[in-house]
C-alpha cells in the first residue's frame, strides 16, 4: 500500500463562480463570507439570477488535498459524487492533479454537489452549496488501508451538516489512531461552528482530533467569546495543535502552551477569497508530513493561502511546490 | 421585436482548459495555436492525460456575442447545445450576460461541445474541440426576426466544419441584405481557411459577407502567400472592410483603400490567448453598430482583446463598458 502525507475527507463539490455587488448579497439574503446551505430550488433560484460564471472544482477538503499534491504530497480523498458531468470533472481534477480518490460514486442521484461563489469588489466570497450526493457520504465509503497508512487524516467540520459522514470520521479517527497517525480537521465556517458547538468541542477534548484548523470568526464562535487571546488559551487547552489564520495578518500556531506568529504572504490584490483557509491548511499539512518545523508549517500555509486569493477559483494552476522552490523554502 | 446591435453565430462550446508544457503538445500530437477537430474517443484520451482544469463558456460567435453585451451593446446567438449540464452552463452565461439566445437544445445526443485547451506558458492556447451537438445546427435554427432586426450578423468561419450551418448562414445573408443590414465573418483559423479556401472567398467575392475578421496567418493563408502586404490588397479588392490583428502589434483596418493602423493595449504579461480574437471583433462591432469611426472601433477591440489575454478563459469577467469608461473611451 502506498504510504500517504495527507488524507482529506470533505464534500465533494464543483463550485460555480461569479462576480456581484454587495447589494447582490442584500437582496438575495445571502449571508457574506459564509457558506450559506441551500436546497435544489434555492439552487435554480440564485442560478437565475447570478452573472456569467465560471465552474472549478471545490470543496474545502478537496482544495486542500489538491494544495498537498501540488506541494509534491502525496494526497488521498474521500468524497461523495455522482455519474454526471460535475461529478466527472471533480474526479478529473483530483486524479490529474495527482490525489488518490476511489470513493464509489451514486448513480445519478442526488446529483454531484455544487456551490454558487459570489465574489463581491472586495475579493470575499460567499458560498451557496447544494449538497446533493454528499449527503450519501458513509462509513462505507471508508478505506481502511488508506486511512492507516496516511500520516495525517484530514476532514471538514463541514462534514457535520450531511447525516452520515460522521460515522465514517469516527472510524477513520479509531484506524488512525489505532496506527499511530494523527487525526486533524478545519472549523470550516462560523455558522457551522454555531450548529455543530458542542460535538466539535467534542471531538476536540477526548483526543478524537489532534490538530485543528480555525480562523478568527471561527474560534471565537467556538468558545462563544469576543476575547480572541482567552480564546487562543482555551484551544491551547483542548487540542494539542492548533493554527488559526487572520486574514491579512498572518496566522498564529498554538502548540504546547506556545504561540508562534506567521507572516502572511505580501498579495498586491485580494482577486478572490475562495480556498484561502483550505491552502493554508494543504500547506501546513504538506509541512508537517515532511518533517519541517511549525514555523516553516505556517510559511507553507502562508505562501498557498497568498498565491491562492490572487486568483479566481480555489485550485492553483500553477504548481506549489515551484512557488516553494522559487521562494527558497525548498530545494 | 428587439433591435440587436449584433447576432453572433457560431459552434456553442464549454471550454476545459488547463495548463501544460511545451512537451505535451508535441507528445499529443496537437497543432500549436491551432482549434484541432478531435471525435469523442480523443476527447476522452487526451482529457485523461490534461491536468486539473477549470470550465468556462467559450465557443468564438458566443465569446463575441458575450463581449457585445459586456459593452453594454444589444447581443444575439444563435448555436447549437444538447440538453445537458455543459448545455445548462452555455446557456446560463450566455442569457445572465443579456445576450438573446433561444436556439432550441437537442435532447441530449450528441452532447453540448467541449474544447480542452491547452495553455503553454507563453500564454498560447491550443484548442480540441468535440463538436458533439453543433453538427446539428441548420437552417431550422434560423430567427428570421432576430437576423432581419440586428445591425451585423456575425459568423464563424469555423461553422464550415459542420454540415449543415453554411445553408443556415446562406439563410441569414438572404434575410439580412434584404433588410438593409450588414453580414460579417472571423477566418476562425489558419487550417479551417486550408479546409475551406474557396468558400470563404466565394462568400466575400459574391458579397455574401462584407466585413472580414482575420489574423496574419489566416490571411496569409487566404491568399495562399508570405506577402503580407499583398495580402491586404487583396482583401481590400475581397470586401468592404477588413480588420486584421497583428497580435502585440495591434491591427490594421482595410477600408475603402485605406488602412488604418490601431495600438494593441498595452500589456503587462500574457496569461492565455483564448478568445482574443472573438473579443477583438466584439469590441470593433460594439463601436461599429453604435455610431463610432473605424479608428474607434479598433481602439474598442484593442480594449477588449488586450483584457482577456490577461485572464484565464475567453468570458471576461469584469464589465467591459467599465473598462471603456475607465480609459475615457466612452462616458
Amino acid at each position: 500500500m502506498t504510504a500517504f502525507d495527507v488524507l482529506t475527507i470533505g464534500n465533494a463539490i464543483v463550485d460555480i463562480l461569479s462576480r456581484c455587488e454587495e447589494d447582490f448579497l442584500v437582496d438575495n439574503q445571502i449571508a457574506k463570507g459564509a457558506m450559506n446551505l441551500i436546497d435544489a430550488e434555492r439552487s435554480a433560484l440564485l442560478y437565475s439570477r447570478m452573472g456569467p460564471a465560471i465552474e472549478a472544482s471545490g470543496g474545502s477538503a478537496g482544495n486542500t488535498a489538491s494544495g498537498v499534491a501540488s506541494f509534491g504530497g502525496k494526497a488521498a480523498y474521500f468524497g461523495k459524487t455522482s455519474k454526471d458531468k460535475l461529478g466527472e470533472i471533480f474526479a478529473h481534477d483530483m486524479k490529474a492533479q495527482g490525489v488518490h480518490f476511489a470513493t464509489p460514486p451514486l448513480g445519478g442521484t442526488p446529483p454531484t454537489a455544487s456551490s454558487m461563489i459570489f465574489i463581491t469588489p472586495d475579493g470575499e466570497r460567499s458560498m451557496n452549496t447544494f449538497l446533493g450526493a454528499c449527503v450519501e457520504l458513509g462509513v462505507e465509503d471508508v478505506e481502511p488501508e488508506v486511512v492507516a497508512n496516511s500520516k495525517v487524516t484530514y476532514f471538514e467540520g463541514y462534514l457535520w451538516d450531511p447525516p452520515r459522514a460522521k460515522q465514517a470520521i469516527r472510524e477513520c479517527a479509531r484506524i488512525a489512531h489505532e496506527h499511530g497517525r494523527e487525526m486533524s480537521m478545519t472549523l470550516s465556517d462560523s455558522f457551522c461552528v454555531d450548529r455543530w458547538r458542542d460535538e466539535f468541542l467534542d471531538l476536540m477534548r477526548s483526543k478524537t482530533v489532534d490538530i485543528v484548523f480555525a480562523n478568527r470568526a471561527e474560534l471565537l464562535a467556538l468558545y462563544q467569546t469576543s476575547d480572541f487571546d482567552g480564546a487562543l488559551d482555551q484551544i491551547a487547552r483542548d487540542c494539542d495543535l492548533a493554527a488559526v489564520t487572520l486574514s491579512e495578518e498572518g496566522s498564529i500556531i498554538v502548540a504546547k502552551g506556545e504561540r508562534i506568529p506567521v507572516q502572511p504572504l505580501a498579495v498586491d490584490k485580494v482577486v478572490d477569497t475562495t480556498g484561502a483557509g483550505d491552502l493554508y491548511a494543504a500547506g501546513f499539512l504538506f509541512g508537517y508530513t515532511n518533517g519541517f518545523g511549525l514555523s516553516d508549517c505556517g510559511r507553507f500555509g502562508s505562501l498557498a493561502a497568498g498565491l491562492v486569493i490572487q486568483q479566481i477559483g480555489p485550485r492553483l494552476q500553477t504548481s506549489l511546490r515551484q512557488a516553494a522552490r522559487d521562494a527558497g523554502f525548498i530545494l
